[in-house]
C-alpha cells in the first residue's frame, strides 16, 4: 500500500531497473508516488525526471518502454526493484545499460 | 577520476550492489566521497548511513563483507554499481538480498 512506502525528502524513491531475462541492472531512475501509480496501472515504468522536474514515461517516444514483469520494494521500504522486459535499449546512448563504465 | 562523479546535493551517490556471481540485486546505499575512496582502497564496500550519518564498513561487525569485482559508473556518472561477492547475507534480515518483498 502506498502508506507504507517511504519517499524521501523531496517525494521520490530510488527504483532499479533490471532486465528480467538476464537479471542485467540496466538504470536507476526515481519515482513520485505518481509515477509509481502511473507504473502499477499501466505495466510501463514512469519515472519523475529530476532534471526536466516532470513525470517522464520512459520509452514514450523513443519506443524503448519498459514493461514491468516485478515489483520489489527493499526490507527499510525506500528502494524499488522492476524487474522488466525492455521494448528496446534502456540507455540514451543505444546501449542496453546505463552501466557500462568501469570507474578506475 | 574522482571529479567526473556526480554527488548529489548531500554529497552522496547512489550505489547498487548485485551479487557477481548470479548477478541478483542485494541492496542498494548511498556513498559519500570518503566512504567511495575506502571501498576502492580496501576493495570492500563502504557507505555513508543516511541514518546514523556515519561511514559504515558493510559487515564490519557481522563479518559479511562484500568484496568488490567490478565497480562501474553510469553514463550520467550520478549512480554507481558494485558487483560483489558477498561473504554473507546483504539484509539485516538474515536474507541474502533485501528486495524479496513484492509490491501489491
Amino acid at each position: 500500500m502506498m502508506e507504507e512506502i517511504k519517499f524521501d525528502g523531496n517525494g521520490l524513491i530510488t527504483a532499479v531497473l533490471q532486465d528480467a531475462s538476464n537479471n542485467e541492472v540496466l538504470m536507476v531512475a526515481w519515482m513520485n508516488a505518481e509515477a509509481l501509480r502511473l507504473t502499477q496501472m499501466t505495466g510501463e515504468a514512469h519515472f519523475w525526471s529530476r532534471s526536466r522536474r516532470e513525470l517522464w514515461h520512459k520509452g514514450f517516444t523513443s519506443g524503448n518502454v519498459m514493461r514491468v514483469r516485478e515489483l520489489r520494494i527493499d526490507c527499510d521500504r525506500d528502494t524499488l526493484l522492476l524487474k522488466v522486459i525492455p521494448n528496446g535499449p534502456a540507455c540514451h546512448t543505444g546501449e542496453q545499460s546505463c552501466f557500462l563504465a568501469e570507474l578506475d
